[in-house]
């Protein structure tokens, strides 16, 4: 049984801690909030540093910006620290202590109940000897558990930019494009779920229909007329050009 | 009992076909394909014009280039005349019939099951006493109806390039980033199949997340020093540019 220490209380602590609820291979012994939380059990809340108990390790989940700061209260040295961050290199941890993340790649809310063994997490360690031990606490919670350095993470971080972020920009202009022309945007939900669900078994290569790649310069040129927002045409213009310099392998 | 004579083998056709067995309101009477077809039985099959029979629609479901030409060879006159394209306007159908379109918004392929009743079918009818036909063919497939005119079904297949081809195009970016960096891009498939499912609940902008929407210049700067390829550069600036132009409503 792997003993944790949670450091925080935001949306990824509380869903971890609820995760480690359902396994036997990990016991959530002490989770430090700054205030009182209703999200975790009182009996194990603590809120100042020199409460900190022994543990196999401590999971920091806070802000980006508030890691260091946390992991150089801890009051022990040589322990296993991780913080759960997408965007934080492994180097921000404090150096006294043996340092990892353990990263899962997923947005959360608090309502909203996420399945965390859908979730991929992405680990590293400092010390190889370290990752065997968060490899089991992973594995104990999701089906889907990937040693990412942080270079990677880096990498991952501007792919999930694209594959999400920009996504849901172009959703964005798409509904604006339906709305100036009163037609419901929920008419193309059913297309944009298939193109999600597509990738999962053909490569986005394969995937690609449209004007675009179909080289059909007549439907381009009447969709460059039709859009008149000068922002939407250049992009327009943009990716279609990148659609078409795709080199097939 | 709605009677309909099919014309067209297709991936459309097929689909439509198989739809209309479940129902009780619509009967396929015929269906005029170029050659033999596996896909409808061989009693109910022609494969001239001259052995059309009456019926109350004739679906069109050949290649756009094709509709016009098959419109004008149907014998009859003042008949109701459907096609099922998502790029032509109603009138590339010839003008001795009463027009309209049948369109389902969805991408459809051969081998894989659709369910018929997710997918929006699109409307639209020369005259108003036409509609109410084709708008009862049509909910007895599916549960999303709409009327959607040429000009509206333009716009439609602009905002469907934007949600659905581009979105395709911006994963493709994301895999190349993964696969360069020795990340499986499969690591993204949960993060991108919640950035689709948001939206049903949330509008895009409601749902857009990422270091564009926050400001985080500090990210933006590193992704752009991250990204080498001038073209995945370009596209990142014009997306997050575009993205902090979004006037909140």
């Amino acid at each position: 049984m792997i003993q944790v220490v949670l450091l925080g209380s935001g949306n990824v602590a509380t869903h971890l801690y609820q995760a480690f609820q359902k396994t036997s291979e990990v016991e959530v012994i002490q989770v430090f909030t700054r205030n009182q939380s209703l999200d975790f059990p009182s009996t194990i809340q603590v809120h100042s540093y020199n409460q900190l108990i022994p543990a196999d390790v401590y999971i920091i989940s806070v802000t980006d910006l508030a890691i260091a700061e946390v992991s150089k209260s801890i009051p022990f040295e040589n322990q296993l620290v991780v913080h759960t961050s997408g965007t934080s290199a492994l180097d921000v941890l404090d150096t006294k202590n043996r340092r990892g993340v353990f990263y899962p790649l997923q947005t959360f809310s608090k309502v909203k109940k996420v399945d965390f063994s859908e979730i991929p997490l992405c680990l590293e360690t400092e010390f190889e000897e370290d990752y065997a031990i968060i490899e089991k606490m992973a594995l104990s919670i999701s089906k889907v558990v990937q040693s990412v350095s942080s270079d990677q993470r880096k990498a991952l971080h501007v792919a999930a930019v694209f594959s999400c972020n920009f996504v849901n920009h172009l959703y964005q202009i798409g509904s604006e494009i339906c709305e100036e022309n009163n037609i419901p945007f929920s008419i193309l939900f059913p297309l944009i779920k298939e193109t999600a669900a597509k990738i999962e078994t053909l490569t986005p290569i394969e995937a690609q229909t449209g004007p675009a790649i179909r080289r059909d310069e007549k439907t381009i040129s009447k969709h460059l007329d039709f859009l008149q927002d000068k922002n939407q045409k250049e992009i327009y213009q943009l990716l279609t050009q990148s659609i078409q310099n795709v080199k097939k392998l």
